[in-house]
């Protein structure tokens, strides 16, 4: 199963590309997709577009996991980030493949064991649990985490576990990612 | 001189298409694009997407004015319209169509002498300018004021007055942009 794992933003867009064989997880790729400097938004928002489309012809990935924007986010902000997410989205909509949407909380408990967790710890742990040789940039390492969060799912899936956000409070299943982490640490 | 004017929204995006002959502007169509009922957001957005491609292969324009977003909105609401309009701005973009943006102000003054003018009020001066047998639908009546405060400004613009917002205070445009409407009626 591949999955690719997009952070949309309107300067930086960040992805990452992960496969699961069985208990690993592997790492494929990760980037950050900057549209040119200085042109006009719908320019930006045509090439996050057409680069998105590409990388899903690339890497033909089983499941696309894209971060939910938090509400912590003023009005303007809001605004620039939907016209990024709405192309990114449009694009991966029209190449057919299967979206899941996670909630950054979500996705840093998964890695970090910490819904609230650093973005530098986020980057860490993303690069320790794929066994990157340097440090994923912050967009790309958020894409990474994001795929890593639903490779790591579908397996807990296939073992009975639930696959969306756990009803049982952040404390217990933040109990369960962390000794999810511990697991992989320790091999 | 061909203009395609696009309100983007994540339930019904409108649109309408004028053509300015000399001192003329004619109405060619209007409509509503909405997604299927029911579908995924991503599906939604590569529907906004895919269909406005169509609408600029079918319609040519010159120009496509755009509705810029006012501010007074919530967080929720910014993300769910910027959405919209980036799906729209991504397939403009793409198409390689200029695209002029406008804020609702600027078009509601343009076309009823009243920056703060009711949707209905819109919709009443879009059906007598462009001398239409029935009342377009609201989004559609948006569109088609924003592509006629476009053609209109155009042809302010080839007698030497200035395309953008002018500076002169909201009092002194409506002053100018009420005696064209003035002009017009009196046809």
């Amino acid at each position: 199963m591949r999955i690719l794992g997009i952070d949309p933003g309107s300067v930086a867009t960040g992805y990452g590309v992960v496969e699961r064989h069985g208990p690993e997880t592997a790492h494929l790729a990760h980037g950050t997709l900057r549209p040119p400097r200085g042109g006009e938004l719908p320019a930006r928002l045509a090439f996050l577009h057409r680069e998105v489309a590409r990388l899903v012809a690339l890497h033909r990935p089983d499941l696309v996991a894209v971060e939910r924007v938090f509400a912590g986010k003023s009005v303007r902000s809001a605004l620039v980030l939907g016209q990024a997410r709405g192309a990114v989205l449009a694009a991966l909509a029209a190449a057919g493949v299967p979206i899941r949407e996670l909630t950054p909380q979500h996705v840093k408990l998964a890695v970090t064991g910490e819904g609230a967790a650093q973005k530098s710890q986020v980057q860490a742990m993303v690069r320790r649990l794929l066994r990157l040789t340097e440090l994923p940039a912050r967009d790309a390492a958020d894409a990474l985490a994001a795929a890593l969060c639903c490779a790591e799912e579908g397996r807990l899936g296939a073992l009975g576990v639930r696959r969306s956000r756990p009803r049982g409070g952040v404390a217990a299943s933040r109990r369960a990612w962390s000794a999810r982490i511990v697991m992989r640490r320790s091999r």
